[in-house]
């Protein structure tokens, strides 16, 4: 039987609660996770848990996510936490989820599949919302991308709202994290064409056949993409704006380019 | 000359503050605008302007959208504000941004478009995110939605963040609030076919033809679409789901959906 843990003095709860600042997940090389989905998938896709707090209570519609956890998870990482503890170890109007610690992953390009025939890559170059990141590895999952790049990322893609918003979906997307030149080099050896969207582009992305190896490139939501990415050749793309807007929000952007790409891969040929 | 207010306890700036409160803003039959873009979409699109508070001074990037409120805004409804007033007036970051009390519209039916021969609707069913609407709502105006309708609203169009995440695109895209019912006479009243996207669908979104009417239907982010719906004709629609997640942010669902119709009618027939 695991422990209950019921005081927020408890050693584990405080030392969890040191992590909610950045800086400390940062030091210690852990990061958070909230929620049975988003715990469920980490752990299933092979993110080493150090500690899970588990609610005592929880809904029938949890029950297969809470299976995979107790499956997935050593017996000495999960704790059961009282409503107070779970309460101060979440954000946000969070009932009745568990809070895991886990062991922040070293993500390189080496870890990125390498033998599929003709990848569909997408690149987020600076791109600083955690909801925009978390909407972009949902799609990607969906859409069949073989693998996220984050270049300079402004936000940690293991940022808590990041993972929440992509609703677990980091874990089951390959994802790096590499400087503008590893993955300029990376795409090259893989023979990836880049197509980058830029408000100042000529051509239509529909006018574009992405069935052999692709990346798609998007730009921070303010600043668009960095300069260095002019030195790599890449072909510019833009989606029709047919309305006073001048750009969409950059996951919508994506949305749109990875469902084209898995479109025109799916159509008989 | 206009006036510059540099104090926090003028009564215009104290009136304004008290519609911080969504309750004071509903009483007031008012709402907020903030940014320069927002203000002066609203303001050309035929929003009526009771206050707009400027800041002293702003970025040159900024000069034409300053140009446009200028032009738009009646000379009495604009005052200067010190950069004490405009940050109590604001929330969030942001700085040097113009601040604007409006005329809350009343949008009905009847304001939308209803003489175009194969409109583009989005009905927005019970959505409760206003990053999800903004969001929507600038996808609607770039891929060319004739209007979007939004049914038993959980979060109000004119919220504050809605209006900033649509970049002004809610002003620039006819919007109408109304009941289930209205909606589906309205609809129904123009031969418009509705397609609804439900994760236990089993057709393909890009197998249908949707140079016809066309209205695409959104449920709520976590509950999906209320149950009125289904005594109403539609017709079930999904994106393919080649991962682990099982659906995808609303928004993004509507990006793929907008363009795919807007691909469709671009293509030469």
């Amino acid at each position: 039987m695991s422990r209950l843990i019921q005081s927020t003095q408890n050693p584990l709860v405080k030392f969890a609660l040191q992590l909610l600042k950045a800086n400390h997940r940062a030091e210690q090389r852990l990061f958070l996770v909230y929620g049975w989905r988003e715990i469920a998938l980490a752990l299933k896709n092979g993110q080493t848990p150090k500690t899970i707090f588990l609610p005592t209570q929880y809904d029938d519609r949890n029950s297969n996510w809470s299976g995979t956890i107790l499956e997935y998870a050593p017996t000495s990482t999960i704790v059961y936490a009282s409503d107070e503890v779970i309460e101060k170890l979440c954000y946000g109007d969070m009932r009745n989820e568990p809070v895991g610690v886990f062991v922040k992953p070293e993500w390189n390009l080496d870890r990125l599949p390498s033998s599929v025939p003709a990848p569909l890559i997408a690149i987020l170059d600076q791109i600083e919302k955690p909801g925009n990141v978390g909407a972009m590895l949902r799609t990607a999952d969906a859409s069949g991308v073989t693998a996220v790049i984050a270049t300079n990322p402004r936000c940690d893609p293991l940022n808590p709202n990041a993972i929440r918003s992509s609703r677990g979906s980091i874990f089951t997307v390959p994802v790096a994290v590499a400087s503008l030149s590893d993955t300029s080099e990376w795409l090259q050896r893989f023979g990836i064409r880049v197509y980058a969207t830029r408000v100042d582009a000529t051509r239509t992305y529909s006018d574009f056949d992405y069935r052999g190896p692709t990346a798609f490139l998007f730009g921070n939501e303010s600043l668009g993409l960095s300069d260095s990415w002019n030195d790599i050749a890449t072909e510019s793309i833009k989606l029709p704006m047919l309305g006073q807007a001048d750009s969409l929000n950059v996951s919508n952007t994506a949305a749109v380019l990875f469902y084209e790409a898995l479109r025109q891969r799916s159509v008989a040929s």
